[in-house]
């Protein structure tokens, strides 16, 4: 997209910045690896040298003036909905005068989704992923869910591959309509028919535990059946109440346990534990005007901690992380550093990625160029336009000189 | 900016509009207005009709496609403190760990605005305006009150008065250090000298009549003396504590009564009376972490409300009005509806301007264009860049075809 860095092998410097976020304390202050006046050494798409701009090697074949702005690692969302037809305002509209945010709208979803031709999602898809591009995420994972039958799901990962590797089989969303009252039923045909069809198409499986969509079992069944075929684990967990979701996650070796919202105890120690990242959606809250998860008590107990949006239609319809990150802090008590470690990576670890969420030799050049000295302006200026700049294995790709 | 609205006398079609808010309940449904599949003409910068598509008329010289997206009147931001130097991230940092919001951290800002160039404060002034157009604000107000001093209170006036016709002495902000244990000889500076100087320059007084800034007496005489030279009243009142406020803004005939944080039923009962606005700042509790205003109650009550940013360094510093909305439904069980009233009319009334925060004959043509069907939109899709264009006076100022 861009020719300010160039392709091949040569390398680029990219100085004049700031402050660095490398999320590599061993390269700079802090868990965040922060560097001031720093430069970035650039590489067929990779950063192979990060540090202080005066100990910047001098071999690079271009250079690159960042413009003494704070460079970060793009975000990593981990959690995101996007292969979908049709909104859902009216039920934000009612929710937002007093009506309960329950499971059972995706039903409204499923079907638009069903109905709309492949041209429809894949616009849909395209549209919001610019979105989450100009708002500085790099990598985001994608689920199916809307689809809810063997061809409707198989549709749904195919086109989410055509827009990232981090693909999700979430055929055990809700049950679908046609399975009503046979929850079992549905979970057989998931765990059978539907994940051969679909295993090839992802690299993870999830499933929606907890009331008004899949017990314990089920759950666990599913995470087992994808898990024979191949995927690795993610669990949407204790989202709507109480429950077992982070034990059938933890149990199962899930990467991450999503939402977390109600957790006891014996959760939070499961995963302060380790294996299992404790990715905290706080849009959702915000979108169902529901409690916050209790994020202090994780870290403070020492549990990894993500960020994402949970982008869908129904209960969290953004694309920001950046909003993300303001309500981590203002709302869940997270501090600036914190977020920013949980929106970039938290979510490469949720993701168990290493070439992603830092900038570190040998991870590729994904990075955000804020309009503001520091990453704090993310949760100082909420709602304000300051991600200037994005760019992917090195190339500008949005923002100020790619447009 | 834009040849696809010819300047002059000539006039131009908008057609294709999905959902046009007009603010003008003569011309559509409800209070908002609103036209589905709508169009408007422009000419000479100015909306010269607004209606259904089918009934446009014909006699138009050009014509654009607005691509089946919701139109709005560009937002009205009616109180912004955006001539200063600096930031306060620090601050905002140790506020998120649990120090409380003090008056007091405006001292910082005012030591790095007096020792600033004009051309340090222009380029940040600049940086803003760009900023709250790209968030789809068209009429913004700034106010002084970083200055503290004859000199540098009529600097500040000067520079605002680049960029905007709204332009607020704000003086009585706080007492500056030089004045400290003598607010009395502050008061009188201000009531004499300074606004001798200051008036010519700006079209409102203002005061910040609060504990830790002014009391009732003080503010009172600060607007007096402002009216007596010309300028218009409006008022901080209420932000942080119970307080005259409210009271004084009433009496003094001001525009707007701004904060309204903490209310007495006597203060709601003088706000639905009518002649003041309540100007509601949520980003300001979102950033210092303080109760939201009870806004149902004041609109329960009648009371005209105006939504805007208070876009300064240390207690908000957002540009974004999307923000805001999203804030007012989630937080202050506004409808979407009413809040997108209160941030482009609301804040038109509390400007007493009758030419913006509409879309009906008479008005300029300011507006946004959402890439999305609705304004619902703007709280359903929090931190979305869902801003597609910006308008002003029949000219495309930002975004999209823009660029």
């Amino acid at each position: 997209m861009s020719p300010l860095v160039p392709a091949g092998g040569k390398s680029a410097l990219l100085s004049n910045i700031a402050t660095l976020v490398t999320n590599d304390p061993g390269l700079g202050r802090g868990p965040l690896g922060v560097v001031e006046d720093a430069a970035l050494v650039v590489e067929s798409g990779a950063v192979v040298w990060a540090g202080p701009a005066s100990e910047a090697p001098g071999s690079t074949e271009t250079a690159v003036d960042m413009g003494a702005r704070a460079v970060l690692p793009g975000f990593v969302d981990s959690h995101a909905h996007l292969v979908f037809a049709g909104d859902r305002a009216g039920e934000f509209e009612a929710r937002m005068k007093g009506e309960h945010y329950t499971a059972g709208g995706i039903f409204a979803t499923v079907e638009a989704t069903r109905r709309a031709g492949d041209d429809v999602l894949r616009a849909n898809l395209r549209r919001l992923a610019a979105e989450m591009l100009a708002c500085g995420t790099t990598t985001f994972e994608c689920k199916s869910g809307y689809g809810l039958s063997t061809g409707d799901e198989a549709r749904s990962l195919r086109l989410a591959g055509e827009r990232t590797d981090e693909v999700t089989f979430l055929g055990a969303h809700v049950v679908p309509p046609e399975f009503r009252g046979r929850p079992d039923d549905y979970v057989s045909l998931v765990c059978t028919e539907m994940l051969d069809a679909c295993a090839p198409l992802a690299r993870w499986v999830d499933a929606f535990c907890d009331r008004g969509a899949f017990d314990a079992d089920q759950a666990a069944a599913v995470l087992a059946a994808g898990r024979a075929r191949g995927l690795q684990a993610r669990l949407h967990a204790n989202q709507l109440g109480p429950g077992p979701g982070v034990r059938v996650a933890v149990e199962s070796g899930a990467a991450s346990a999503d939402h977390c919202t109600f957790l006891s105890a014996e959760d939070v120690d499961m995963l302060a534990a380790g294996g299992t990242v404790a990715t905290l959606l706080p849009a959702a809250e915000f979108s169902t005007r529901s409690p916050y998860p209790d994020a202090r008590r994780l870290l403070d107990a020492g549990a990894a901690v993500a960020l994402a949006t949970d982008c869908n239609p129904g209960s969290s319809y953004t694309t920001s992380m950046p909003f993300c990150i303001a309500l981590a802090v203002r709302e869940m008590h997270m501090t600036p550093e914190e977020a920013l470690w949980s929106a970039t990576m938290g979510g490469a670890v949720a993701l168990r990625r290493q070439d992603i969420g830092r900038l570190a030799p040998g991870a590729f050049a994904d990075f955000v160029v804020l309009d503001a000295p520091s990453y704090v302006h993310l949760a100082y200026r909420p709602g304000a336009p300051i991600v200037a700049e994005v760019w992917q294995k090195g190339e500008l790709r949005a923002g100020g000189r790619a447009a």
